[in-house]
């Protein structure tokens, strides 16, 4: 008998119809004996229409009220889920983030969990209910409901799988049938991964391919829970996301990610001297802009060039916020570039195998591709290209490591 | 500074502009310097999609859920009416049912307040801030959400202000200006009272005259607290509802009730013995339905007739136990009507006046009206007479007891 943490995203629940056929679903695995704990997120389209509504009401809607707004979905969506599965003849019952309690900070729209009470939960599941739980929300130390910010509901079921000490969380997506290699629509040959480790998901996530919430994975790592990621509407094998095992390393590359939303600043002839680049940088980060890539080349003449990558939208703020660091510094001019990508490759084989990074230059190299920018991490190595060469770039480096579907036409 | 309580329904907070409208309203009396809690009832229309949406689900909507879904309608409605208020520059700050707490106890669909807590409104209240409270929800003692039913959110409005020992309650209505002496469909020269007792607007209330929620009344005659009903649209003065004064006592009736929701059961000849009534209406309370008026003729011959009246949806179901039960103990027959009406006068004025009983005897008389059943009270004097004849009773009676405007035409 198996303790089982299941999460339904929004497209999932976004029916009357849907809801029902979630609700039968879990019915078949919990009449095969297994405890069931199921999260929800909102009907599909209800968070949008609530922020709409919000706008109408308020320029800048508070974000303590918004959180109160959009809590509404997630209970609409475990209450309805309950009915239908009481309907049906077995026992369930809805929680609500303030009834278990799920604890969080009191950082409105993106609220992180802190800690997860069981008692109520594990009561419903020893009284042989099927226990429902809104995703996305929590409350703060002085009980205020808060939200956990989009995908929330990712890491609500993680979290709960991890204090309930479930024997695993499957999350259902609607859209995909596991984690693939990379993104199919860029890369037709794009594979379904059977398994994937925590770390190589992390490295995929935050790189752009956005199957599950970079906080899930971080919080399935810290407790290990396995993950499960499948789809919805097949019964087709998903992807396990667990802790890295021995066979995992035979494997070069894992996947090949990108991310389209980058721009490129670079400083030229910044004097050489210690604390620069903290002079340089206090400014962007005081702003609240998160600095991606960092490059600095090795110093001639007394000056040295930096150059950083920042996510797109916050291109010409950081630009003016440089220029004038620039000009105090004395540095000779700053350069800015929007129309660049980067492409990464993961596997936490490059930890045991050398010349993975050649093999990648030596492979962009030979369609063309010029490499502006490299960053290496353990198990993952990232270069900033011409936006034009992207997805060139990714279906070269899926073919380079042997990642290829071969029963699949271009 | 007044500590006022206002409460406004669905069609009030029915549109975006309407909401942003009260929210204006709500600081005009904020800026004059009075301390603001505001009850919302869920947007209009909200309430009927959600239960549309639950039997959509299932069939018969398990209760605990289907409370968890409807307070998502008075969540939504607080949480935009405080961003409304905080986009006007004021501060404002939403609770729910569980964060205040309002104790309630566990009857889902119907609960009863128990206990309102202070210690977070008076908080807020304390920070200048104004208190958006979501009516019609409350708390039980497991931490279950509950509902108080419909028209809760005039109960939940009267409870805070008993709790917070407000100066008065406001109870903003959509479709009237204040309480009339009838209902002015039936009778055009209806007038608006300026005061009503609590006593009377029971009686009132529960004849049919649905202004107010009959618990909420209740409510606010046992912590005395001044209750004044006005529009939502208008600054006309409303209706004062406050406990009984002198003055009061000088009007005979204040206003004329009535109800078309009745139905009539008789059991010819039945032995007259002790506990014969009993074993008559114990089926039949134990069905859970609500005997209204129940009129016992003197006996004569050792055997009585017996007369009572059911709401007209019980009717059938009342003549089915009913004829067992005069089968059973050897009555006559029984009989049922259900083209029947009841009329009522109420006002604290009969207390001391005598002939009131007369005077509308003989008014309905005088209009050729056959009075079928009476009923009294100390403050009300009820008729059951045939359905048809309800509108003409209704008018004779206002312009008998003086209450008619002469303003307006007929």
């Amino acid at each position: 008998m198996a303790l089982i943490v299941q999460k339904y995203g929004g497209t999932s629940v976004g029916t009357v119809e849907k809801i029902k056929a979630v609700a039968t679903k879990v019915i078949d695995s919990y009449k095969k004996g297994d405890r069931m704990v199921v999260v929800l997120s909102a009907m599909a389209g209800k968070t949008d229409g609530l922020i709409k509504l919000a706008r109408q009401v308020a320029s800048e809607p508070d974000p303590r009220e918004m959180d109160v707004l959009l809590a509404t979905g997630e209970q609409e969506s475990v209450a309805l889920f309950s009915m239908a599965v009481k309907d049906m003849g077995f026992e369930a019952q809805s929680m609500l983030g303030f009834q278990i309690a799920i604890h969080t900070d009191h950082i409105f729209g993106r609220a992180k969990i802190n800690q997860v009470e069981t008692d109520r939960i594990l009561k419903a599941l020893d009284e042989k209910k099927i226990v429902a739980i809104a995703g996305f929300q929590g409350l703060d130390e002085k009980g205020d409901i808060t939200t956990l910010g989009r995908g929330g509901s990712d890491t609500t079921a993680v979290a709960i799988a991890a204090a309930v000490k479930a024997d695993r969380c499957e999350i259902f997506k609607d859209d995909v049938e596991g984690i693939y290699t990379t993104n199919p629509d860029v890369c037709p040959k794009a594979k379904k991964m059977d398994t994937i480790s925590y770390e190589e998901m992390l490295e995929m996530a935050s790189l752009g391919a956005k199957v599950l919430e970079i906080r899930a994975v971080e919080f399935a790592m810290k407790y290990n829970v396995p993950v499960y990621v499948r789809s919805t509407f097949s019964d087709k094998r998903g992807t396990m996301v667990v802790a890295e095992t021995k066979d995992m390393e035979k494997v070069l590359v894992s996947g090949v990610a990108y991310s389209k939303n980058e721009s490129r600043v670079t400083i030229r002839k910044v004097p050489d001297r210690p604390g620069i680049a903290s002079g340089i940088f206090q400014p962007v980060f005081e702003s609240g802009i998160v600095v991606d890539m960092i490059v600095q080349n090795t110093s001639e003449d007394g000056s040295t060039d930096i150059t950083f990558t920042v996510p797109k939208p916050d291109f010409y703020r950081t630009m003016k916020l440089v220029s004038q660091v620039a000009q105090d510094i004395g540095a000779e001019k700053v350069l800015g570039d929007e129309d660049i990508a980067k492409v990464s490759i993961v596997g936490v084989g490059m930890r045991t195998h050398a010349g993975v990074a050649n093999r990648m230059f030596a492979a962009l190299a030979a369609e063309n591709i010029n490499i502006m920018m490299i960053s290496t991490s353990e198990i993952k190595i990232s270069v900033v290209i011409e936006a034009k060469y992207l997805e060139l770039a990714v279906r070269t480096l899926h073919k380079t490591f042997g990642l290829d579907d071969e029963t699949k036409g271009e």
